[in-house]
């Protein structure tokens, strides 16, 4: 893909007439052209790119330089300058990122038969359009349950099969990807995982649409860089999802960055998730946030719902019980209307 | 204010029998009931406080304290266990916090008596229920506008007089509190000032309403701890203003918190309003961060308009034009039917 | 002050030549000359000011304008280039900036005649070189221990009469400033008050050194902004403290900055002093961040020391005891020497 | 591993005498011991665990609860109650964690044959003790050089056998480990895959020393966690890294956190090293970054060098040149006789 890169580079005040020659015959070298504003204070260099990518680390350590202010967006196929159309990404007959919104909804870990059964029953019941439930699950201690495996992916199949609900699950390594594949709908990635590069190339492969959530600490530039991995890898079906970043803030689990709905629809095509369940970390706060999430414009949420969340072997917290979750729906129905949306 | 302080002591694993005598007798001394919780590793100590407060450093710093973990939560006055019932502040003819949502909308600063009452007019005729704009301007270079003080004060009550619209502005000086009270009909405390106690007790004597912005860098406890300031000081009319955090997310000027909407209603009886132009930095992304502060169930918006953005002294970047804030008006309208409220 | 204020203003890849023709003539109106780069996707225009400040907010809210970039550091009295030697702050005898390094301890509070003389005496017998003890304490409860004013400043008078050691205490409110300075060696502005411009303005009146202390959101930029509004009302004598910042790490109380001492002494010329008392919340840390902080090039340090923490009304978790305050001086003697410093 | 697992459950001040015995039985059927507290305002249960983990995701969905404060630090393998002794790490020769610091050096990524021979032989010269340098780079960019793969593996192993160096190199894939393993010493886990879950049980089943770099968004406690599941799969020889941190902060690429050191230090057995380089993200800040890490405690650091910056392919700004390492490795051999280490 050919592309501009554009920069800056300011020198320090104190640059030398050489040390700028330097830096402006260094860029030269790799065909890009140069535009020198020299004030009295302080030389800065707009360097207008050829194509060729622009190394601003080798830039920013020759002599003189004080540092270089890169200008062009770094991603490029996820970018909504590429790609002016929202991007409606076809799920077994949904369609995520269209008019209609679409509402994920499961248990945090598939942990039985009965319970996924039972979940799926309630989720399309109340008019849910996915069903989400982890078999593999990324845990912070190596003591805690990490998921029911492969048994967890035939019992969500078998929840599909029954409802009707297209699947949605997280694959945490390359080498499940063969296998997450045969039984998802959408993989997903999830917030920890967003850097794995290994695991993008692995999906970014993969014949499924991929739902990729945003790292608890990354920007949201980052985020689109990391879809661009799994775009540039051929798969055109990416879905990003906003569940909230770390802060300060320790009343909450997370903070949900709420701009970042309308900011990524601006940036990007793809369509945009939201999971209230994580960013809040507190299932009382699940039903104003969805409600801000769609409200902001995003095209749909993935919620925690369990038939009994005092029994839930994770994030029991913050799972919804079948009833609040009906209410949910209910409720997300007179925002969609009040946005121009269905449900 | 009599009150329980309730604590739980950690001692270290290597804890000794005569340190936890020791930690269990300071604690008596106070008057307040020990419990102990010895398990084969760790020792923990719940103490119930009898009224007097209880110094955490103190205890934390006697031998054999491993850590100390406040149970209570620190404020009284401004929480809803205190005082169950929502908060409704009336404002010249207002009512802040009730079924009826409020929007103050205004210049970032006031700049001339014709910017200040070309603008009042706008938001007036949109819908709006009350007027901002700064004449005392906090600013971060010392070469910036700084505000037209007293005579930009007189403008907005010419404003006022003109429009009937309330008006709301800052104060940054304890010094200016008479001053400012004479002018305004809500007295706002900044970002920057929310631990400023000095100002907090000046604006807690004062005879005003006062919207208390949460600071930049501080929790939700902190928010509603300095409004226990103002509310300790006699004044009962707070308004909380939840206005975006600092988080390393460089996109957007701040981070607005949506959380923070349900979660100081839940925490807190008094009204809460979302300022969605200094949470995002660009007038771009008011519209839809304004629909989903009120999807929250915030109590309000405030927001910045500007008869002419490129001319406006400061924040033009984040200001609406006015056809911009009319369209925000009747989009509003809608999220607030879909969530019970009115306009 | 003349300077020049030189930035970047990138347009939207979809600008129109008008777009582009206007925002120029705009720039040209102030009297800054402007070079266009024009690339095949995107057009940037580099901005030379020539005197007068630019108004970043405008222009962003000009049609087509994507972001702006400011280039200049906006701070100019604060700055290394306008000063290249190192300022010496003196103080009653003492010279904080220059090869010896300056030892700040005492109690977080003045608490009592004989607290505050005794920790006088510890400080002096181990070698510190100034007394700290706060008279007004900024408590993010109002139900905590407020200090004990005016009373307290006496007492601080009293120590340094009997031991010779300059003192130095914290500032909360512009109308005690006269107050404050007819006692105090050094004024201490808060990490709460770092951005109370009312109080800057009122500090940078007085005729005493004075000792900014980073707020614990703001950036390294601000706190240099927050110096320039002192420098910029006449007092050259300002010191800075870095303290700690805010972050997601919940086991110490802040995130001591380092890289922060080396980042202040390469953009500045004043003095760079540290806190590793508040940086950390506990004093099991304190020894060695205060080693590290001298490392890294620090002016000196300010440490809390009680004689008796458990006994202390605030901070005493992280408060020194007599003998470990002594190891503290020995242990950083050996470093001093390692960079070439003395103590 | 038998544990005990203690917790505090706080009720809510309306919790009902029924929530509360039913709080309590489900804790006494999972075999804890429980202790009320009952106050007037507030009813808190101390909850000593037998052993079995207590799940308090379930609890805190219990109807009436607050929530729940786990007491137990989650970590035990690598805990220092666990383990008083420090480990020391044996790497082909080399101690880390002794009393001797240890200098890892050499280039962000491997180019060439020419550059990594060079580095090997400056890093040798100036008494470096091992050789880092990248095969596989985790990139922000798919767009970006992503590293020589096996050929560079092979170029480092022909630079350990000209200089003797120990080699570290990262590894970003389980099913890589073991090609990995073939040619490396120190298997490195970057920032990014601190918890990518299956590279850890990877590594935890391999055959090598691993140096575990904490993440950008991670806390200690969940540093700590990550080297938790190495050291639960078999492999005790763990080194933790220390590289900064994401804040708010502009000016440097991330926040090292100092105090990070002694604290990893108080709550483990583990060597500590400090990765100035990446923190900073500017050579010019290395050197005084460095000596801090090494007077805070740390057992040593890993730094790049590059033989030309300039024309490195990744990182050149961090990038110290040949002639600042040697000065480094002087100024740090003060600074390790200071603390009582040496180099």
């Amino acid at each position: 893909m050919s592309t501009e890169n554009t920069l800056v580079i300011v020198m320090k005040p104190d640059a030398s007439v050489g040390q700028i020659a330097n830096v402006t015959a260094r860029v030269q070298q790799i065909g890009a052209r140069v535009h020198l504003s020299e004030g009295e204070e302080q030389t800065i260099i707009g360097v207008i790119g050829n194509g060729s990518p622009i190394n601003c680390e080798q830039i920013q350590s020759l002599a003189g330089v004080e540092r270089t202010v890169p200008i062009t967006r770094p991603f490029k196929l996820a970018s909504r300058e590429f790609h002016p159309q929202d991007t409606v990404v076809p799920v077994n007959g949904l369609q995520v990122g269209g008019r209609r919104l679409t509402v994920m909804a499961g248990p945090c870990a598939v942990e039985s038969r009965e319970q996924i059964l039972e979940t799926a029953r309630i989720v399309k019941a109340a008019g849910g359009h996915a069903l989400r439930g982890g078999a593999f699950k990324p845990r912070t201690s190596p003591y805690s349950f990490q998921g029911m495996g492969e048994k967890g992916l035939r019992l969500l199949a078998e929840a599909r099969q029954v409802t009707g609900l297209p699947i949605i699950t997280e694959v945490i390594s390359p080498e499940h990807v063969p296998l997450v594949t045969t039984y998802a709908d959408i993989l997903q990635i999830g917030a920890r995982n967003m850097q794995n590069y290994a695991l993008l190339h692995a999906v970014g492969a993969a014949q499924r649409p991929v739902m990729l959530k945003r790292g608890m600490m990354s920007t949201i530039e980052e985020l689109l860089m990391a879809a661009e991995y799994i775009l540039s890898h051929g798969n055109e079906r990416v879905i990003l999802c906003e569940r909230g970043i770390r802060t300060f803030e320790k009343y909450t689990r997370n903070t949900l960055d709420i701009s970042a709905v309308p900011l990524l629809k601006q940036l990007s095509h793809l369509p945009v998730i939201v999971d209230p369940s994580h960013a809040t970390g507190s299932w009382e706060l699940v039903i104003p946030v969805a409600r801000a999430a769609i409200a902001a414009g995003a095209d749909g949420i993935i919620v925690e719902v369990h038939p009994n969340p005092a029994e839930a072997l994770s994030d029991g917290a913050q799972s919804l019980k079948p009833e609040r979750f009906t209410e949910l729906m209910a409720s997300l129905d007179a925002i969609a209307t009040a946005v121009g949306r269905t449900l």
